[in-house]
């Protein structure tokens, strides 16, 4: 019988989230949310979601068919419904929700932009989805975590053990964001180390890690520049490194030059080339140019789809908590191909 | 009997035009051209697009084979294949193409980067496209000036005559295009006025036109911002303008304070969300709030995607030339309404 | 006996009127206020202007002791010793500081940041400094209306009547600010006509002028694109209106081309290489190979130095309520010798 | 009797080495180069330095006298009137330029754009300036190993070891230039590790450091996100890395919370403010709040003014090749000091 998933909060994330557990054969979507009718609540309609109301005030509910839109019921209703729910809201409401969630005894996965104090858990396919079965609630890790996790895991494993420098070249604003700047200007995040770096070791707290970060006016993919230290005798060379990266989920390992992709810019278009929804890339870019072993010091840059890799993550996480599939490879492989045939690539 | 097409240049605009003629089901697709190995020959064979060279030298033709792709020919044996041939080409090649097409006895429909002279004909749908029918080639104009014919064409066969003004503001770069600036600068273009306006004159030389250009640092859409005359005792009311624009094809009236649509980025970002291809738009995009008429002087503001607005109107100019529709309305709807059910969306 | 001048309000405007003033042999910089103790109370000291609180409370003015800085009182001593004072706050205050200065008895010039109403006269030297003669208080209009008075007066003064459209492609942010975008959109101002060109009405209501404005991601000037219609047998050609801006103060007419100064950027660069304080540029620049009449119509493009072409005029102003000269072009001319010399460029 | 120096290129950088040449009274400047007429001639013209062709063909002299300037003669004659040569042209043509320099007899000086190879000695006031005494010709480094120099030398020096991880971010373009991009995009440096850190070893060979690069879309400063790893035993810590880069001569520490200077731009804020020419900042700006040593890894973040910083070394390196000072503290105090008086701040 399929899972139950509910999604509260339809906004970037959500809409990505919907439509990836939507393909999927073992799940089965049973409503999202929106606080109040906007465009958002047409994008829904279209796909065939059922609308629920983020709250359960009568008031904000009635306000759905106002604005022409047919709405099931509050958060309550939806939960109710449900399995599963899948936190997309903002972020900042995440005590409530999780006392909500508790309340009505259903599983829930938060998202990076919650703490890990939150949920106690966190979550990233490929470097703990087994400590993730069967719990009661857990936290997909941010963008730049789960990128990171998914190119370092396989390197400890590979070598035993990791100490890492990462600066984060990060986009100032969403695509869609008319308002946030710097627009000339580089702007380092005087946190230092910052935050980036070592939320890595909530999911893998064997790989030592610091990080800073500066943003930069673009509005496509965060950088990371990282250098590896492995430990004496790893037995790695930079071609092993890229052979293990090119068997690893969700990492595309391509050259710069042959492909005339020097740039993020160009790393997108290749995203809308092959046809990509929203022209996301799950998977993390790794410029195969840009590896080098040195000795025991491994330089290495990629490119991270802010609003997209960790999609399927979330897919995953319903199974890890859910108890269905305790391999993660294979859920990994299951969550990908569906989405594929879902958009028809 | 299908119409056989044939793409000559695979790139930006060639890839797009490569899928909406696929979509159609009077028309077939015999192939496609590069000019060497390379990624986007691996986008064609993925499509299942048979892959052809952009010249006939054998060595040329043989490298596709060195680099992993299956070639089936040069130009003239695709030529030899088509009823009629689209130039996709980057535009500096038009003299030399188009003896070429002739030569071969077959129809050619060319891009907006090349100049009127160079076919005598020019082509948008909604201004002139019986004047089109039978012709043995012609030219789609660019995407400004099918953004205006889009918008002017009904304005004026609303009120019997026209006199535009239209600032340009466009963007600098393609999106993955990671070289050309500028970066921190406005760069007006000292061809005053400049010769995008005009253009409008070679598919509708009744409305009055000119134009002024601005370069401003970013990658997706053009704004226009548009001043038009109207006659004396037009009466038009702001109201009326926009009712009409919305009973216009592939026009899109928006408002943009009630949707949160207030730049070009916003735009965009719906455009991912309803599901299109690349993000593409090939709609103009009018903002609602945008538009006011004052007395005989109508003030109005429209995006335009430079990179697909063109895409649809060479799926009709292929019916133009070959006769087979001699209704542009009808052929715009079994143009567009194609292209949806080809991506399911 | 030199007029004793305040400027109430040191940031960007505030800080460049001031050492304007401090050039001029006919006036003395009284003072300036801050509110509170911070980088630019340092710069105060450097300059040796006297320093004082923008509110007269002690435990405001005590703060900047502990910050280490003199301060000499409140805003009230400061009046005390002025005989004018110049608004540069940030306006937001203008109804509480205008009953402060008429209380005080003082005269008083605020920037085009406030409206009309508040003074119920503006300001703009080239085109009313004669209605200013010895009025209470006004207002020297915006940058962008200074810009277009600047051009637009003189033209209307040779040929006796102008309507006028422009589009003004606005600057996002300050070169100093790293919060604004947008980052990559162009952002349609959704106020159509929008109230930019129309200020000019306030300094000279004869020129009947409408326009339009787009926000776009840079922090370097504003650019005007401009179309001028003229009366017929109006007599002006190409050369002539070039030949009268080159006459025109404050106004700097070049070719784009022979210069390669074809966008803001280069403007900028040209305007630190003649040595201007702050990189600034008091002149309106006009590209000439961007100026076009044809028949009565005339275009023509020109850059607008946000942050500083008000400078020169806030001084011009006080010359003319203080009622010390009665000759615009005469007070024109000292004001920018003085700050020439006062600069050694 | 004061060194004459010769500048050969009068662009970006020579019109800046004019100015701090022309500010020291132990100098003269006896001439700068352009290769033909053009703005930067006027601006020589301005400030009295005398002009020369950077080439010694008749034809090319007598150009500069059609277009309006006073050319008194070629690179030879120029190199007759000099003690010692600035070489600031574009950097392509080192090979031919120091053969002519050699044999003219001339003492000669680089930019870093030239390889160290090219002179075989390098220069950086900090690093070695006294290796450089009474040599023939050296190499002044680039504007990234200046700044690196500036703030790991004297860290070297109390520590006796280091080795150093730098990714730099890299603005794409100079504030003058409207052509080059990436305008919505992140660009690493496929070179890995790439050449800009090692270049710090052509000055202090002690120091052991690699970097990577990315280019972003600005056009001021280059930001260094710097990781420094110090011996055991170091002593150091948080504290006193800073109270040791207050008392370094060219680096500014400054908190960017306390004084809002939170990016690259607010930064170049602050020097117009402080009366700098052109905007310029000859210092490597440390924000102090990024600055943070965790056990004996050290993490700071600065930022680097492209176009100036190299400035008064090229004066310092002019002293020491001169032989006419040994204490390169006594020169960079000189220096800084002269320039300081000559714009008056």
């Amino acid at each position: 019988m399929a899972i139950k998933v509910a999604i509260n909060g339809y906004g970037t994330i959500g809409k990505r989230v919907a439509d990836a557990v939507d393909a999927q054969d073992d799940m089965e979507l049973v409503g999202v949310t929106k606080t109040s009718p906007s465009f958002g609540c047409e994008l829904a309609q279209r796909k065939g979601f059922p609308l629920f109301c983020t709250s359960d005030s009568a008031a904000s509910i009635a306000a759905f068919a106002t604005g022409g839109f047919e709405c099931h019921g509050g958060i309550s209703d939806l939960l109710a419904l449900a399995d599963i729910v899948i936190d997309c809201s903002p972020g900042i409401t995440g005590d409530e929700n999780i006392a909500r969630y508790r309340g009505a005894g259903k599983k829930f996965i938060f998202q990076g932009g919650e703490k890990h104090a939150l949920t106690g858990q966190s979550f990233s396919s490929s470097a703990n989805y087994s400590e993730n079965l069967g719990v009661a609630g857990t936290r997909v890790v941010s963008c730049n975590t789960t990128g990171l996790s998914r190119t370092l895991v396989p390197l400890y494993e590979a070598c035993g053990s990791l100490k890492v420098e990462c600066t984060m070249i990060r986009r100032a604003a969403d695509p869609g964001d008319s308002t946030k700047g710097p627009i000339n200007a580089i702007k380092p995040v005087l946190e230092v180390p910052s935050h980036h770096g070592p939320d890595v070791m909530t999911v893998k707290p064997e790989i030592e890690i610091n990080s800073l970060a500066v943003a930069v006016p673009t509005t496509i993919m965060h950088v990371h520049s990282i250098i590896a230290d492995l430990p004496e005798g790893h037995g790695m060379s930079t071609d092993s490194v890229l052979e293990m990266w090119k068997a690893t989920p969700r990492v595309i390992v391509m050259s710069g030059v042959e492909n005339r992709i020097t740039s993020t810019a160009e790393v997108m278009e290749m995203a809308r080339d092959i046809g990509r929804k929203w022209g996301d890339l799950h998977e993390i870019f790794v410029w195969e140019d840009g590896v080098s072993l040195l000795g025991d010091r491994l330089y290495y840059f990629q490119a991270i789809h802010q609003e997209s890799d960790v999609i399927p993550e979330n897919v995953d996480a319903i199974r890890a908590l859910m108890g269905v599939e305790s391999d993660w490879r294979a859920s990994v492989a299951k969550t990908d191909a569906a989405i594929k045939a879902y958009y028809g690539i």
